[in-house]
């Protein structure tokens, strides 16, 4: 079902107009604009969504989980009745593959059912009950009950480096959604239309199942004007962001001076370090080159969880792991980076790395303009310790080898990492007695820890975790990724002494929605 | 057992010095200073603590919840051994009652308890695993088990008004023990021998279970310098505070500007609204005047959740309820509050209110120093949606009638409302439409939603949610009293592909503590 492209803000069910900066996307393999033109949301049409969105929100708080399902799941129909347009877009807009553009579809849809289920299901908020005891001395005990609800409105800052999964239907909308928050996305300016085809899908699914005008708006912006106003703005509640650590930063101190500060849910840079382990190396190094070589590559590297930093024990074994993979990236060809400015960053990052004290260039080559050429560098712990410069992220295909001694060394390096996303421990058996402490210290600076395995691919499902310590993430009690993202937009109400009749559902004494729940400290679901 | 007081921090087990700025504790009932003299933590023992704290964090983070919960058990048996030092002490420094100080050391108590139970039992870690499948297509999918695991330091901040249960040894430091934080506290000046007494408690719990030296430390402050450098200290992953909104959100701008941001969980103002319905007013008028006299006077005022407001019907009814309020304010004797300078603060807070525009006086007594002497006002809704100033809160036993016509005004009003930690509805049957919709938007506001009974009284137990919307919490999505308040200093850390070896023992395969986990999707305990 293609559709045609306008180019202009959805505010709700209506379409902006034309009255702001104008931009176009970008194709980035020719440099070529794109059509249609796209149009900044005005003043006013942030008001019109920003207004639309609360007053939609009782309707929505009000919707049963059964409701909510329903719209996720249409959402991920309309999305996969536009994968035609989808796979033309993005690889049209970003320079990712074709294949890319169709699995990353795939893992959006999914994810949206995944978060239909949860809600369908509708235990996630957590009913809790406390039966009353007026005979209790010396005062009474009221009858307590107590449910997740949702926030408010909620902004979502669509990511350059995923169109799909962490864009305009992305798992923050589709969590926030799933919460019974209404959603503003600030589409990212790299894949405008690609945003608006999906912001179409999500619009016909709202309007399909009848759910109200405000529950989603999509606004463009040339810049960063509309984003900072929706962030601003006394009816937002809540604020979503995958993307850089600056921009990231300047969402949260922009939430924290508000005259009521709210939480910015900020999934920002990450250097992911992979620690390999003697034994492994030893048994088998070249295998272990192979498989950090494609993480690191994966994309172009274009990846929150790309191992930006490979520890790598001194020594002979060591040496030849460095010698595989340099000759590995060596050998690389260049990918054309999601935009030039993105390109022109990883390329700016690559030298200014070399150019540090202490820092082996083994991969350096040229930067093409709008492309990455895979970059290699060496340091030793010691230096990686005393120069702090060596944790800024070099989004791309650029690694760092860091040398290190011994156990002592690597728990040094721990104590002075920045907090990270995942870090990576690739062991043997023999390797048992170093692995256990290592893994253990990392769980301190960490969102995921992985065993023999590359940080790269974040798995949708309950236990991930896509978060982790600033400034891995704002808030390192939340993840981006899995189940538990959707209670970053829930905050818990407690009913005392209501009667039933007046209680939600999911509160009331008979159970009618069969929740589990927590009742007088018991965990059941009868 | 009786202990004498030396007037000194406590750095973990050892004794701070004399070197910081002197303070004493006041008598609020005669004005006198009190023994021993107390001195402010210098900036090396404000170092000391926070190192001590980083260094005991590991080991914090791997004890079991068995031992946490008899570090907890612990703390509360020695302060129970302390009860005649504690209700000698808490009169004297704060003009409570010496019946208050009991029933509030055995809160104090029943809270640590209520924590230990929660730990030994080790389900709220919320651990989940979702097994491998390595023939998914087209990628397998990996191990994937994640559990909460502690933030690390703390620094809690005493409250003046409940010395114990929100104190040195109150919610936030039982609560962030229990998650297996090192906590760091700042007492609160106006009770320093209550706070030092109680340290003292925790401090010989700690060395008694054997944990290390850094899992407590209590630091005294004659101001504020004490209290700002630990938030922004380094080594300190997050705040509790209980206080006042100008408080609160000081610490909040400093969390918010640090390099590494941290989260602060304020518990801050409110003004906890209550609507009277026609039927119930015309039922027991005079049963709800004498309920709310008796709530807003409770421990003279001074509670968090307090009633500021009563949203009284315009007409007959709503003028005997006003009446017979006013008859009980003014007959209500005056009470010495926590400190002259809490008197001179609600003094001034309720001439600013009996001067603004339309507000009528109905019972403006003086004030003597140090003491409260109930007040009561009167204003009509529409004044009070136009004067923002109207929502600040009095500290102390000081109230505002709102008289409102219909039930659209009382929709007005929760439209106009800041965050409340507490709304509360007296309702009878015949009021049953009006009830319905009122808690509903109620519930958009405030943390605790109560029907016929008064705000103040906060019970400690699963389901409770003491916090609320902004100004009433710093974060809507939390509570500071209620088990639920543990998950305030806990992140989750997700482990893919770990050996069940090397995993913790929360997330191996045979589930050796028992615990409640979600199981690829099934809740579960086998």
């Amino acid at each position: 079902m293609t559709v045609e492209l306008q180019g202009t803000s959805l505010i709700g069910s209506a379409r902006g107009g034309r009255g702001g900066a104008a931009f176009h996307g970008v194709d980035p393999a020719s440099g070529a604009a794109l059509a249609p033109t796209y149009h900044s949301a005005t003043a006013d049409e942030i008001e019109q969504a920003a207004a639309l969105a609360a007053a939609a929100s009782a309707d929505l708080a009000r919707r049963s989980g059964a409701e909510r399902a329903a719209l996720l799941r249409a959402i991920a129909e309309e999305l996969e009745a536009a994968r035609a347009d989808f796979e033309r877009l993005v690889p049209l807009e970003t320079a990712l593959p074709v294949a890319r553009a169709g699995g990353e579809l795939t893992r959006t849809t999914t994810q949206l059912r995944l978060f239909a289920d949860l809600v369908a299901d509708g235990s996630w908020v957590d009913a809790r009950i406390d039966h009353a005891d007026p005979a209790r001395q010396p005062l009474p005990k009221p009858d307590l009950r107590s449910l997740r609800r949702p926030l408010g409105p909620v902004v979502v800052f669509g990511a350059s480096n995923f169109p799909l999964a962490f864009s305009v239907a992305g798992g923050d909308t589709a969590s926030a959604l799933a919460a019974g928050c209404a959603v503003i996305v600030k589409a990212h300016p790299a894949h405008p239309a690609t945003s608006e085809r999906a912001g179409l899908a999500i619009a016909a699914a709202v309007a399909r199942c009848g759910f109200p005008d405000g529950t989603f708006s999509l606004l463009f912006d040339a810049g960063h004007e509309v984003g900072a106003a929706l962030v601003r703005h006394r009816d937002v509640r809540a604020v979503a962001f995958t993307g850089s650590t600056a921009g990231g930063r300047a969402l949260m101190d922009l939430a924290a001076a508000r005259a009521q500060p709210i939480p910015v849910f900020a999934e920002m840079g990450s250097i992911n370090p992979v620690f390999v382990l003697p034994a492994a190396l030893a048994a088998r190094g070249a295998a272990v080159a192979e498989q950090l070589h494609a993480s690191v590559l994966q994309g172009v590297g274009q990846f929150c969880t790309s191992p930006g930093v490979l520890v790598v024990p001194a020594g002979a074994d060591g040496d030849a792991l460095r010698d595989a993979l340099a000759t590995r990236f060596a050998a690389s060809a260049p990918g054309v980076m999601l935009t030039a400015g993105i390109a022109r960053r990883h390329a700016q990052g690559a030298a200014e790395l070399g150019a540090r004290t202490g820092v082996a260039a083994l991969v350096a080559p040229a930067q093409p303009d709008g492309c990455a050429q895979p970059a290699l560098y060496e340091v030793d712990a010691a230096q990686f310790i005393a120069d702090a410069a060596l944790q800024e992220e070099v989004f791309g295909p650029t690694s760092l080898i860091v040398r290190a001694r011994d156990a002592a060394e690597w728990q040094a390096l721990i104590a002075h990492l920045h907090g990270q996303l995942t870090a990576t421990v690739i062991a043997d058996a023999d390797d048992a007695a170093e692995a256990g402490p290592l893994v253990e210290s990392l769980t301190g600076i960490a969102g995921r820890v992985l065993m023999n395995g590359v940080p790269t691919g974040v798995e949708v499902a309950a236990a991930m975790v896509h978060g982790g310590p600033y400034p891995a993430s704002s808030d390192s009690r939340t993840t981006s990724v899995g189940t538990a993202a959707i209670e970053r937009f829930a905050r818990r109400v407690c009913y005392q002494n209501v009667p039933d009749a007046l209680l939600p559902p999911a509160l009331q004494e008979a159970n009618p929605l069969q929740l589990w729940r927590l009742v007088d400290g018991q965990r059941r679901r009868d």
